[in-house]
């Protein structure tokens, strides 16, 4: 199977502390590089983590928060100091420009590479990045401001030949993409092999969504229905529940809950509110609702 | 004595590296603290190391390459979620306007504390801050942009009185001000008491000079003449000499001649090109011509 990753660089929420940094990940797949969000000191941990910035294909900025985006002209201007010639492909509100433009003047002399942005429609589900194995799709989130969650998808593979069959059956090359999309083969001698004696099914097609910042809101299941790791922002504790609701965030165990209603494989829970030095509440709360649930910690990797 | 530190945020320089952050520094004097530079993840160095961040009186920022102001975003935006209400001082080329600006909009509607911008002279020698105990001074520096040096003083304090001689010959208090300030004093009974009977030496108006980045250049040797403590730039190697020179940069032996010819008392060399993972050969080709040299290094506090 092909490598599908999710490396948390950070997974604090809008004030640092020691223990965490601002909310950013990187999603592999297939050999591209994806990042998601990028708060201060994402570089650094890119470094820290050993991620291979240069193969960095393109970012998703869910929202203009701060602590969301402050790490984008450390990032920028590092790639122009590598000697990336590469276009980089940056999803994110349009309001982003407000700081994006003038940074692009200011490293304009130096850089090779050309940064094209896409704005993100905050109101509905669209289709961001597509090619013959991932699509990419964006959704709406509820928070003060426009934000989007992302949904990271492989496409069906094709079945899986088994090789031994192409001799036993003296199959042509010719024949093998059609019989990998399902076709039976009809021998020379008339017998005709069923497909399913002929090949595997192919990679399953895995699914990761990334929901933050938001609310608790149920509007966002048919988006992430099923998927195979869902990451759900869950800022506070039951007990700050009143704070969650002014803010637009999460508890975790309303986050295990959208976890539960979706049927989703596994949920990993984030964004911790600078006021937890220590985590085991918000993962008893959640586990309780929702038991395939982990935390997020900076360097951890969640392979799908 | 007053206190009178320098700490160490980042000493790297461009390109981060997982040793060391970009560039930053904390002076701090006389219960003020003062920041030079800001590189990416300064806040997050200032937590790490305990610094208070509420007490921070003013910025100054040397010159505008990103690794010495990408800090500040995170920086402005952490000061105003910590409901800061006093003004900040910016001492920076006019030209950072151009980042800083976008930024005040975007953070405007939430912050509680205004930015006052004082362009720097990039030409000339100029008293930036002044009050009764301390000045601080910027002067040109030789880089391939405008690009400034610090110096922070104390003033000298007056003499302080020995309490003994008070009760001894029976001194009014409004005399004090003035024997502190060298005045003999004269008895009722006619006999004069010199001065240095009653008082001992004021505290020595201790110097801190800041010196990055520059190339070689002998110009600053005025402004930084006998300072208790230099931190000068030491980018590369001397292998690196010409590498040195075309970036506009300083090797450790360059710096350590500038010490020494500047007659200061102690050296901190910083600002390493990410190709040293070990600095103990900037340290020996800076310790062969000026002994009293140390290595910047992140977390590291240098007392005066």
């Amino acid at each position: 199977m092909n490598k599908f990753q999710v490396t948390i660089l950070g997974c604090g929420s809008a004030m640092p502390t020691t223990l965490h940094n601002p909310p950013s990940q990187l999603v592999e797949m297939n050999e591209k590089l994806f990042m998601i969000d990028c708060g201060e000191g994402t570089q650094l941990q890119m470094r820290k983590f050993k991620a291979r910035i240069s193969k960095l294909h393109s970012l998703f900025i869910s929202h203009l928060h701060g602590d969301h985006i402050f790490g984008l002209p450390g990032l920028l201007s590092t790639l122009s100091l590598l000697g990336r010639t590469n276009d980089l492909h940056i999803y994110a509100h349009k309001e982003i420009q407000l700081l994006l433009k003038p940074l692009l003047i200011y490293l304009g002399n130096h850089m090779q590479f050309k940064i094209l942005h896409h704005p993100l429609n905050p109101d509905q589900h669209e289709l961001l990045f597509e090619n013959r194995s991932i699509r990419i799709e964006s959704f709406p989130l509820k928070h003060r401001i426009a934000t989007n969650g992302f949904l990271f998808m492989e496409k069906e593979s094709p079945r899986h030949m088994i090789r031994e069959m192409i001799d036993a059956h003296q199959i042509p090359v010719k024949e093998i993409q059609s019989i990998k999309l399902g076709a039976d083969f009809t021998r020379k001698d008339g017998i005709v092999i069923a497909n399913d004696r002929l090949t595997t099914p192919g990679n399953p097609a895995r699914t990761y969504a990334y929901c933050s910042d938001t609310a608790y809101t149920t509007d966002i299941i048919p988006r992430i229905k099923g998927v195979d790791l869902l990451y759900h922002e869950a800022t506070f504790a039951e007990t700050e529940k009143v704070r969650a609701e002014e803010t637009y965030h999460s508890t975790a165990s309303q986050a295990a809950e959208i976890a539960k209603l979706a049927q989703v494989k596994r949920l990993v829970i984030g964004h911790y509110s600078s006021r937890y030095n220590e985590l085991g509440v918000l993962l008893k709360e959640a586990v309780e609702v929702f038991p395939a649930t982990e935390l997020a910690i900076e360097g951890k990797v969640f392979e799908l």
